[in-house]
């Protein structure tokens, strides 16, 4: 018998936007793998059982899967947003590089998701319309110092920058130092979005110029987005449009 | 009568990557906006009027469409992959903020779909796991000096790279120029995924070291992904897996 393990992405919240193709896989499952707030998403039904686990145990969790697999199983790992942006999908081949031979020759398949920065950058107009970058803000699994190379560059470059886990309740200084650079970089008052809860019923998404941004406007569930120097606002009835234009100068 | 303004993302090409809000939209649609082969994948029904047009009339095509739902028009403009990321969306709001004052208060939304970099990523493995950073390679809307510089510095913060038309017909030289700038930034072999046509039945996934790459590996339907210096290859039957750990070092 041979099983197979999705790596699947449930988008942002809504249910709306889950992917027909993860929706398939998800009623075919046997066994559904993932942090205790997703493997809540999918809905019990006979013939399925779901494996909650919490969070920061994502090697157990992906050898797991990768277990039940192998035994023939029909396993799904489920990540919020796309599973290869800051989610499972590195996780599980980290246990599969790590883990017995047979392991790489399982059928394993990613299965893409709408990602924060793309549902929150739809929310506030298209500030990622022209080039930009992807920070994961968290220094849990790399030095601080290269978050603030990485930051003080992609401001160099001029890219429009995207943060996912921007503050963490345990080490919030990191987003503090993230806005001083920025400042210090930039110098000027382009737009800031900052998008909590995007697609949920409690969604909220401020704009605020770069300038008067502070530390306590994120937390870890929200998704944080910087302009470049060329993004621009509109300004309108309700909450402005905040876009960057496809050409430069 | 008060009309509304969709810019919706068809995703990589597969139906089964559709959200299903914009499968809603669509099916509550009067007129549809877009580039033919996106236009194409409408399904047509009474009610509704298609309005394919050519490449290169986005602002044309934008302000059609505004002046559509102006007059009470219930209008989708589609766009391949994700509206915000290199297709429609910021195409609409320069139309906006460069048209009458009354389209700033028509009922505009953006709803986010799969782009192509996603599609790939999932392919490929997890090459987007860690910082990375995404590039329209085309210099139609910018100067080359900019996309060199961004380039370079992209290298030096050592983030994984996606880059968009990274090879047109009439401009091929800016992709010999990109791959040479690489193999001097980066002087190693981390792979290099060449992904065609993603989620098409044509679909062609390859994966290259660095220093073997060639400019005719890519052209205008192919999504190129470069590895940061972490990024890891798993050997297997078949073609390889290709992912970034979430950890650095």
């Amino acid at each position: 018998m041979t099983g197979a393990l999705y790596i699947a992405g449930l988008g942002p919240g809504s249910d709306d936007l889950v992917t027909p193709e993860v929706t398939a896989v998800l009623n075919q499952a046997t066994d559904i793998v993932g942090y205790i707030p997703y493997v809540a998403r999918v809905t019990e039904r006979p013939g399925l059982t779901l494996h909650p686990s919490d969070n920061r145990v994502e090697i157990d969790r992906s050898r797991h899967a990768l277990e039940m697999a192998s035994a023939g199983k029909n396993v799904v790992v489920v990540s919020s947003g796309d599973p290869g942006v800051f989610a499972m999908a590195s996780a599980v081949f980290e246990a599969v590089e790590n883990g017995p031979k047979e392991w790489r020759n399982l059928d394993i398949q990613v299965l893409p998701g709408i990602t924060a920065m793309l549902a929150a950058s739809a929310r506030a107009g298209a500030p990622l319309g022209h080039d930009f970058c992807t920070i994961n803000l968290s220094d849990n699994l790399k030095p601080w110092e290269l978050i603030e190379k990485r930051l003080r560059l992609a401001a160099k470059a001029d890219f429009a920058m995207a943060f996912y886990n921007p503050r963490s309740k345990s080490r919030p200084e990191g987003f503090v130092k993230t806005l001083d650079i920025l400042k210090d970089e930039c110098r000027d008052s382009r737009p800031v979005i900052f998008a909590r809860n995007v697609s949920r019923p409690d969604e909220e998404i401020r704009v605020v110029p770069l300038d008067q941004t502070t530390p306590d406007m994120a937390d870890m569930r929200t998704m944080v987005i910087v302009g470049s120097s060329q993004t621009r606002i509109i300004e309108r009835e309700g909450s402005p449009i905040v876009y960057t234009p496809r050409s430069v100068g």
